[in-house]
């Protein structure tokens, strides 16, 4: 049954090869200070870089730059941020690169105005922003977050060893986000390939909870389905842009909060591959990767006719002669097979993980209820210790 | 391939049988004067119109009531509702009701403050609001138009004999639409059931047309199996909550803009059945049934593939032994045993068309391009020949 919810999404899309000719437009309702968020230098070297500063300078606006956002942006740099926005007093954020910089971005967004500690009130406690909050846009170069339509926001504190995502409300989620599919082609692979299993994983955290039969679950294998057959082609041809277009339009609602309007939600892997990230400073979506087997079969036990499901209706597994709990077991194996084939990390080994962190994060883990079996910690270092040997 | 497009969708969205206790929430960004539209006398009967009006009061509104909305809103009623609002100087129109209701709120949200003929200017010529739009909102107490959460509005001029529909941007949506189940148990059957079809042809309307596998093609699929599903789970008992919730979110995002983006699309069963409503003023959903089997079998020969995977998708069609003409043409027949199982209306006599319409509405009907066989003028008296006969 489809529970009681709100349902809300304001940022505007501009989706296309032609998307960036709508900047103008899109930065048009803003003030005139605009702070530039980014990484590291790729959007130097691919031209983006120029193309914003030329559009921002031809709108007559003054640029402040934040560059050198990390893959896995940090509580010391959210504080540089806030700063930088606080001094400058900048009327929009604008975040140019994949989920991390515009997660950054919106964290900034919420924080810079925060009387107090951000990371303690915005992610320890998860209060909801009662301070001034400063707008943000996108221009996205990655497809996997689904940041570009969300309120989400992740933030490693290495120092306390915790990566803690947040999902703020509507008012936090960006007012205009430009999804070009063709600069996600210079992507390098192993980031296009966590991007999608990213993609896949926001997905079945979402399907994997609840016993009723909702649109949500259609919907959601429609999006499954979608992203496995788009991903074969884009491992092949990485400049198909059918495929990138398709990806990059899938992620954004695998994770814009339609597909879990009114029901129940797992998230448990994410919450395993966050605590790894914290530990291992790893690409996030090769955490999720690494986990995902070990624990979809221990709680497959506990939820069969979902998984039998999954097993028809994502991976066409044929019925013929076999008992349920076989045909959703070799559902799991299809989603194996799949992810070998366009490569996603296995085993927690090739992402840095080492014996003596099993219990850390076991311990840094949230340990959630919306999943079919609520794990214990003795689970979570049990998963841990099952991808380090695959 | 995903063309370029923007999406954005501005409307607020409460959902569930608490719904109408968002009111309030819903209402406090507007101002003091809301033009409350309605239809029959249903609401009163159901308690719903007390229940808004308590509300509207509690909350300091003062209401200026538009009564009467036919389910095919004329042009002499937007008139009328036009010189209401434009007198009271209203800061908000609330809908509450169908989709006739919102289309017509819809209208005069445009309408009220233009210079010249707004059946003129809006419908007959689709022209951009240039002028002040009045804020709507809606209350809905009938799945299938989906209008709660989009810019589309149609209207008929019974002396012309034209039912033309506009679809506007997302400044014409309304700003929120309060969605509880529970005020659809009450529908009529013949009601409920029309629209069920109006859902479903929304979703195959966007769906065959172009030869891509877009993401768009696995959301429709999904749309159209839950919707089918749930029509007869709604059949054999009105009140199952999780059938009608289910159905009334599938309305929704069949026709909010979503599942069209960046792909051609059909509307030819729309154009022929607006024709036939001008002259019958019949109920819109059963046009729609009524027209669909003759429209769809014409066309099936030019569009195979995209037939067969919708026989196989929608409706389980078993492909053993088949060639690929007789899996699309079985996906057909299948669609037919389904609506003559819900009980939609299958031949245009059961709904007041008679021999001597058929040459006006077949004038009557714009002829589009996006389907996979344009039509003539001929082929559209054909199909309501085939139709009145079957």
């Amino acid at each position: 049954m489809l529970g009681n919810f709100k349902y809300s999404n304001p940022t505007k899309l501009y989706f296309g090869d032609d998307a960036m000719s709508y900047l103008p437009e899109a930065l048009s309702g803003f003030g005139e200070k605009v702070m530039l968020t980014y990484g590291g230098g790729s959007i130097k070297r691919n031209g983006i870089y120029d193309d914003v500063i030329r559009i921002l300078r031809e709108c007559g606006k003054t640029v402040v730059e934040d560059a050198g956002i990390m893959s896995n942006p940090t509580v010391d740099k959210l504080y540089e941020g806030c700063r930088i926005a606080r001094e400058n007093d900048v009327d929009l954020i604008l975040a140019v690169g994949g989920g991390s910089t515009i997660d950054y971005a919106k964290a900034v967004s919420v924080s810079a105005w925060c009387e107090g500690d951000p990371w303690e009130k915005y992610f320890l406690h998860m209060e909801e922003p009662s301070n001034r909050i400063i707008p943000v846009g996108s221009i996205l170069t990655m497809a996997g977050t689904g940041s570009e339509m969300n309120g989400g926001s992740v933030i490693t504190n290495h120092e306390t060893k915790l990566k803690i995502g947040h999902v703020f409300g509507d008012n936090v989620m960006p007012k205009f986000s430009i999804l070009n599919p063709r600069f996600t082609f210079s992507v390098p692979k192993y980031q296009m390939v966590a991007g999608i299993y990213d993609i896949f994983n926001h997905i079945s955290e979402q399907y994997f909870s609840g016993e009723d039969d909702n649109v949500s679950d259609y919907i959601s294998e429609a999006l499954m389905k979608s992203v496995v057959r788009n991903s074969r082609i884009a491992i092949d041809d990485p400049e198909d842009y059918e495929a990138r277009s398709n990806i990059m339009w899938a992620a954004s609602w695998a994770l814009n909060t339609f597909v879990g309007m009114g029901k129940s939600q797992d998230w448990e892997v994410h919450m395993i591959g966050q605590a790894i990230g914290a530990y291992t400073d790893a690409t996030h979506g090769m955490t999720l990767s690494a986990v995902s087997l070990p624990y979809y079969s221990r709680i497959l036990p506990f939820a069969i006719p979902k998984f039998k499901r999954f097993a028809i209706e994502v991976f066409g597994v044929d019925t013929t002669g076999k008992n349920d709990e076989d045909i959703a077991r070799e559902g799991l194996c299809a989603m194996e097979s799949w992810m070998k084939e366009i490569g996603v990390v296995m085993s927690a080994r090739n992402i840095g993980v080492t014996e003596d962190m099993i219990e850390g994060i076991a311990d840094a883990t949230f340990l959630l209820d919306g999943g079919y079996k609520k794990l214990t910690r003795k689970d979570v270092a049990e998963i841990l210790r099952e991808s380090l040997n695959a």
